[in-house]
């Protein structure tokens, strides 16, 4: 193995901007205020789910350039993904704008695939600008990889809540406060997990074994870092993180927090936290770059953490293949810890 | 719209090796001999369908290390995806490879979303050898995106045949006869074909869009080429790009060809041809390149096209958003025409 999975975005890429919509349960949580649109149902105007999902990333892209002041003809590529076969929701967004676009695929590890895919782009003087979307829908999700939500099927303490929510991101070689640096891509990890409700298990080994790599790279410590900021652990998932990481380094602290864990409040009933690829995405585009402009985190690491299961392989008896890939972000015009 | 999404490769990108494996339908076709591995029934030693099509990828990149001696640890990055809802071929196939890995969504567009990438990173200095796979199965899309295949549904004479192959190629910075030049990211076009057995006719707009965009950006015309190859319109597919050319350009002739229509004979009853991720990816790491290094064409441009639809998204009586992206390559050492 190789130490060339690390890239460094030469030319500087910054983050230019940020959309996210969210569903009602997620804007009643810690991260409501952050949210540009709160839904006030799982489906809104839109006759299916799958089509509110879509309206999600179309409101969010349409926020995302209207913030940015920028029409489709200005940015040069549209990367993103979502959840649902065949990227269904991502392809009726991509649809109504005239960008090119590149459909992407590591489950709840698609935020940061984009990220990273589109910094390589403009930090190697291809492109200019770049918006990444992804999303997630509590009842798309949930009916194609477990259960008909109309069952009502009680569902164990250590599930997770896919969120309701989608987030874009504007990356730009025009100067801002907030810089990319560098990016890890992931290995696909799998450590034996078989149970669908069990995510946080499946994706904690991804997880570790990328953020061991990148701070390899960067020759790097968690001390380092002000925040590293997994995707959708959960509760579980991130204490199983910490346990694994615990064997490898030293300050494996509360510097490391979780999408998951945040988007929720205790009361919320959504036992180990949240998950889906829009629980980072909307994090990472709404509350996230808005922190760390007004100081509070300098240097922070993203961590991506998809589990790359299917209701084929599921249902086959497969086990559970995990993925994840980091993202280093900095505030300009300050020296770095 | 800008012309930035035509990358250049600045550093020079090489075709490394390539490896096909096929079913036994394509096996007996024009492209059988170009074929690294023919499996003698569409379920191998595995147990479903589906495993059997990790099978071929995995049986495919293993074959392309093997001919290019190289191991894991040598190969910088993994790009590619599959038909099957979240990728699940795929990543059963990426788990087995200790080689980082990044999933792509383009449906049938996909091989060509991952030589775009993978010549991006390598053009860019990020990664020296990256390795691209795409696949598909007849039986396990048949049953996915239209009808149980044991049905024994009738299928109309505009329909094509889910080609069985899985293919990967070793795209390189070491100099090599057949060298990736540029490429051109596509938009999503709907020109609102709604049957899901027409996918030539939903797919031609979107590669007719690309190909106009690359040669607008190469300043080129089609004299220019050798060969413009269309990965799987099909026969009908292929007369409508042609139609939808016509109006434009010169030189609309038979040096447009389409991997659907090479894939099988006439006698062998596929209709409008062959289609799926696995058919332009099994000609372009199969037939292409061996006839580019005997000097049979010298200036190609590969054109991937891709159907962006779901069950979800048929079943929801949406139209069929399509999408293409290009690659152009040319052997070295002799002057471009």
């Amino acid at each position: 193995m190789n130490g060339r999975a690390t890239f460094h975005f030469q030319i500087p890429v910054y983050f230019g901007g940020g959309a996210a919509v969210a569903g009602p349960k997620e804007g009643q949580g810690p991260m409501g205020p952050f949210f540009d649109l709160i839904y006030d149902s799982l489906q809104s105007a839109e006759d299916s789910w799958e089509k509110t999902e879509t309206a999600m990333q179309r409101d969010a892209l349409a926020k995302l350039l209207e913030k940015a002041a920028l029409t489709d003809g200005s940015v040069d590529l549209l990367l993103g993904g979502d959840l649902i076969n065949q990227l269904t929701v991502t392809n009726f967004a991509a649809v109504e704008r005239d960008i090119p676009f590149l459909g992407l695929y590591n489950a709840c590890a698609t935020m940061a695939e984009g990220l990273l895919l589109a910094s390589s782009l403009i930090g190697a003087g291809f492109i200019a600008d770049a918006a990444v979307v992804a999303s997630s829908h509590n009842a798309t999700s949930e009916r194609q990889f477990r259960f008909p939500t109309e069952l009502g099927n009680q569902r164990p303490s250590w599930s997770q809540w896919t969120v309701t929510a989608a987030g874009a991101a504007l990356l730009t070689n025009r100067p801002g406060p907030v810089r990319l640096i560098s990016g890890t891509v992931g290995r696909v990890v799998d450590y034996g997990v078989k149970d669908a409700n069990d995510m946080g298990a499946a994706m904690a080994p991804a997880a570790a074994d990328t953020i061991l790599r990148h701070l390899r790279a960067e020759k790097a410590s968690p001390a380092d870092y002000d925040l590293i900021l997994t995707g959708d652990l959960g509760r579980r998932g991130r204490r199983l993180l910490l346990a694994l990481l615990e064997k490898e380094l030293a300050d494996v602290d509360e510097r490391f927090q979780d999408c998951g864990v945040w988007m929720f409040k205790e009361n919320q009933d959504v036992y180990a936290g949240g998950s889906g690829a829009g629980c980072s995405a909307s994090v990472w585009s709404g509350y996230l770059p808005r922190a760390m402009i007004r100081g509070q985190y300098r240097r922070v690491l993203l961590v991506g953490t998809g589990a790359l299961l299917s209701a084929v392989s599921v249902g086959q008896g497969a086990s559970i293949p995990a993925i994840a890939h980091a993202v280093e972000l900095r505030t300009e015009g300050k020296e770095a810890r």
